[in-house]
């Protein structure tokens, strides 16, 4: 997609597709109904307001849907905001989808799914091999399509997999400055962790939580996936235990959700990877804001804190 | 077993079957070594000294062995010391085994498993009901002779199973109470809310943790237990995922090795009712064995706490 | 009363008494004044605005005053709302009261009274039994007629009776599984346990905290309270003490308002007791509302969670 | 007293009364049981071993009773220790009694009591005054022999008013920096604030915690004495529940053990006075032991810290 | 100045100057800007509402200018408010300054600056006493103007020499009754601890939080302050140490700031003294606004408490 | 040095000179002082007993003396002990020293002091580059000598330098792959971050805390250095400020003892780096001294885990 709609200028006129995001009723100072509508391209998001609104059009403009839209970009108290002009739901006829709308990871599927073949292929351990592929496998679709989270990091289009590919870097590299780590373990550990989230989450776009995912949650999940694995593979060694742990203590604490912390060295390290790769995300996205000399909004998941881009950086 | 070892008076004579609990190796004041020997029976332990022992000596009387010994009860420094004449190791012909000495449960095996056949039989739902009845009879062995825990409650003989009995009843009084709330569900989760312990533990005497009860812990070994089982009567109806809801949040909250707290209402009440039964059983042993007027010694599990029997108690 | 508020269906007309839960003075869009309005009846309460209200109007509909309303019943954003055609102020002619309109204990009030006679008259400690029969019949008016707290659970006329004679009847279920504890001493403590809020709270309606409520809160009150009957009723013993540290003790832990632990097993037993019928209360409350498959609100005192009504509910 | 224990140096010869702190026996490596023995007067403790006991000799030398010893000290592992030659117990003749061993507050009963009926006599507020004089006079005995606590601070005979005469001139200092304290609430609550010890505990000497200490603590203890004060005197005006208040949350906070939170300024107020004189006692007799450029042990009830004394102090 | 905004009552016309405290743009009924702007003078401030703005009016009306206004003052659902007939901003020739609208401490800048340096003339310690000379003379100007906190206490100009001052007076008192702390460190301390502040916040009026006071914090940046005049004035024993540790640790805990606790007495007293003046200050001011028989607002600061005003108090 | 004392079997003569790590005095049963002696060489410690000794034999024996000693190797009750035939103590004609003994890092002091010049050579900012080199070179001798703690990881001779070069190759790999961080801040914070240690510990053997180190501690120490070293190079920019703040936020949180949070990208990073290198460290030590199949000790800094090693692992 070429221009996206963060990248049009205040007093610039628009006419594109865009997605609706989210749709609110407000009641105006007139007494008639109006939507509060927030569009979203892959550049970003922006307000827009639709006055005097039927209910048909409440319906018709709902999230997830895609419309073709004619307006100005006007500032209003110093954000950006759309002023619409003409809005029209988009048929079949404009050949557009909702992922065209989407943040997607920056690297493509296939190379994403080429790292993994090839990190799951340099591993001698027969048995943490063969369940590693087997799960990949089985949840592939979902797996490269999937956000890694709802919020916070890796919230985008095949988000899961490109934390998982971050993250498989990372453990090559530290596994080679500590060449006591088992290397099979940890990249195991890597691409299992998160794996139960194509359970716990509804899909890849605007994913909430199943009734799965609410009372089981994504570990427990993958937990139970890996000993089913290790039974159809016939597989019975002490790593099936091992990997389920992986997956179990990824949290690192009870309090964060890992009903036993780190037991086994590998699992100690995946969490701090895990935790690495997802708060260099959400710095790197909060930062990107941010011009030098000024500080971030706060971020909710690293203990609220604001923080300050140095003036010295370019 | 007629007289107990603690059963004896200071100054009184033994001449009994003893098993050994623990075995201290220590160097007497003359530089020669000894054994502090722990005696346990049904009634409770006493300990005793043997001095001048040989290495042979040493693992003749390990833990966990049998001997038959003749000596003195004598009072030191405030408490019961077995003074030893005589001690052996008792022999094949004398037909003793380890569990005449170990404490069990106030009921027998047969009436606690009619007990549970009779909650499972009043279930109406056919899934709840038979991955119930799956589970308790393939670990039927185990789980007639466990204990609930290796300390804290209910670690005796049959502890697990007793432990599950009580709250039953206690699960029938409270529905009968609140009619609002799923007997099959609360009846489901009490039976199967420990039973992974048979995982978890190593045996039902000296119980010491697996290495899956390490990594794993009961609970997650239960979660996927109820997940094979579904499978293998091919029952996939949210009973399942309930089932082993109530099984993972039992513990209550994640600090506690929850990873996730109840969200189903009979889910927070089994967590109740397990704590006020394991609570219980911890205050009546406590009490027990203080006279009224005076404190127990501290309950590590009830926050260290040291309990007062009021003076007006019998 | 026969049909409730919430009985209506959208597009019917209502007329009838209503009770004023609260109001809000906003201003229109036209610059006029307005108030918002909830309504409350035993079936529940709604919501609705009184348009281009006086200064008089502002006084007339204040909250706990009885009004007659003349209306239809819409949806608004999916809440039912009840739009106004008229309204008035109840006159002395009309013969309604307060307590016409108020939620109350689902059971009578000479039930509980009965309920709690007798489990008083089968204490056979007198001393437990005469401080006890004191003290509810001191307070006997207030104890009837107060909620059991201004929010959370039993927050209904007579609700802290409801309360205690559920617990009466929980603790005399427990009693006999576990009979090792003190009926008498149970029975008095949950009757007793809330007594205080008779002086805590400012009455049986829209109650808030005292001064002395405030200051002291109603486990000082009550601790308090009996001491002052023993030595009016001249009684000396240790169930004195005891019965305070019951009241004492009954939150729990510090943090949670009892400056001294339960250090009797019955203390900590009524706080099971105290909790789970409180729970259930909660519980129960919150899941009327939804229907299976849907979570509730979040509920404030069960650490904010959401339960889930399963599917396979009713 | 002369000269006390702690002021002879290694090698001299003792011959003096002094009290038995503790007494435990052991078993000497010639199987023969001995005693160690604490001793104590008015300049600290020494310890010695009393060699081929009877048991006659360790009823003889029990904690608290008074011996006559002639012995010389000696440097053991970097610690005094006096060997003894000669120990007898103390006689009726030998007119000594135990008070004469006691660590005592530095200023005397009678002007300590004649402070702190200055200070009543000061106050303008008559329920406040006549409240207090009444409760001091009530317990006026062990008022001025009681210690503060069982150990922390303030751990010797009359520690109890000795901390409230500190606080007292503290009070009145800070009331006179900052004018809108209410002098009367300060001075009560300082002198009313842990005169519930005299039954919390059990005496004046080798204090111990008494059932009811245990039970209700001092702070609930003397709320309830407020009450019954305020009874007896027929006072009934809101300073009543607010000098419950003062001493009800002296502790600061439900965790420290006051069940409500200082609500009023000069409860706030008191919490820190109380707070400033304990931990000041704590310091100077954890500094006093120590030389400038060394730090104390580690003192409990301040977080264990060890304090540093600078080198520059004298 | 003589009548504050504040002291006008419902009904009386208003003509004088007022400091812009904050202004906030909004969208009115008939979709035209509008400004609510808080006026401030000594007094404290009041809201008040002007319509129909132009971008011009936006920034000749933002917070920190002066105006001149005239107007009514108003009850607008209980609170105060001020109906603008005409407004416009000061010029020079009113000759007005910020200053004169601003709360300020309640004694001049030079009796502090006497009181202050007094306190330093009576330390006989000479190291102690020129570093804290030499660092309030560099820091004089902004440490007589500046706040000593942007919210919760003091904060208002010269608050920071204004509680350093009762803070100097607290000192005095508790070292004459307790001789042994060191009056030369403690005084130190008291000048010392918060002058980082001249660095932290941005000014005396409207103070924010500069980079090096986000980034470093007032306590390390005086840390360093006193290491650097030490080195100017070639001090090196360890008083140096000792003061930095004094400033270092007087928030308390590490979790409140001090990343060491205090390990001297004089650190741990200085820490009692701060709190004590921060504590007093912040419930007169809470409890000025209210009545007796009255709770005054929910005070952040001390636990978001809401304190009671006794109704026997004047 | 060849033979290590731990590469002994039970049952060979040893005679070789060894560290007195730590020397103990004891009474033996024969009422005669002996003294428990701990070993040391560079391939761990072994225990022995010194029967019989003198006064003079105490202080000849004490820590950090080396001795030649002749003996035996045995089994004590599971663990090795050496049984001394002889003993002396070393002379200067011996030519041994006490780093023979110690524990020192994998790779040697050139090898890190090029590699750590080398990354210092690699940075483009001046100002931060030249206030590292300055810092580096100001306390090169000790940094290359000093434990980076005196327990938990890195504690053995160069340790401070060797987890410097372990976290700058992390540094390095991680900025690879993140390439929006700032390598010049994250490498200049990994070389400052424990530079500070210099001084807070008291040397490279045997490391304790200096007051200066207990009172003020490594942090605040270097943010002191940092400005002192800007001052002394005349330079000012924020990367100054920045700098210290890498220093002081490098704990992570207020209660590790960082005054203040990582408020910078790469502050937040080096807590990563920090944490990851000092915990493998630990991992691997305790791991190293189990086999397969086994659990380590527990680990204190690792919040008192035992790790398990599985019994996959060769």
């Amino acid at each position: 997609m070429s221009k996206g709609i963060l990248d049009y200028s205040v007093g610039e006129q628009v006419e594109k597709f865009l997605l609706i995001k989210s749709s609110t009723k407000g009641i105006a100072s007139n007494g008639k109904p109006f939507l509060t509508l927030i569009f979203q391209d892959q550049s970003g998001d922006i307000e827009a307001k639709l006055w005097d609104v039927s209910d048909t059009d409440e319906s018709t403009y709902a999230p997830e849907s895609i419309v073709k839209v004619l307006g100005d970009i006007q500032n209003y108290r110093g954000r950006l905001q759309l002023k619409l002009r003409q809005i029209r739901p988009a048929t079949f006829a404009d050949s557009v989808q909702v992922s065209d709308f989407l943040e997607t990871a920056p690297i493509g599927k296939d190379l994403m799914s080429s790292k993994i073949t090839q990190y799951i292929f340099e591993m001698s351990n027969p048995n943490i091999q063969r369940i590693t592929r087997h799960l990949v496998k089985k949840h592939q679709d979902a797996f490269y399509e999937y956000p890694a989270a709802t919020k916070n990091h890796h919230e985008f289009v095949s988000g899961l997999a490109y934390h998982v590919v971050s993250m498989l870097d990372l453990a090559k590299n530290i596994s080679e400055l500590y060449p006591s780590l088992d290397k099979d373990l940890l990249y195991a550990g890597v691409i299992l962790h998160d794996l139960g989230k194509v359970h716990e989450l509804s899909g890849a776009v605007a994913a909430s939580y199943t009734v799965e995912g609410n009372l089981l949650g994504h570990i427990s999940i993958m937990v139970n996936e890996i000993g089913k694995a290790a039974e159809e593979l016939r597989i019975s060694g002490e790593e099936v235990i091992v990997l389920q742990h992986m997956v179990l203590s990824h949290h690192g604490k009870a309090e964060w959700g890992s009903p036993k912390p780190p037991l086994i060295k590998e699992a100690e390290i995946l969490h701090y990877i895990d935790n690495l790769d997802a708060k260099m995300n959400m710095l790197d996205r909060a930062l990107e804001r941010v011009k030098p000399g000024e500080y971030t909004e706060r971020v909710f998941a690293l203990d609220n804190r604001s923080f300050y881009k140095p003036s010295f950086h370019k």
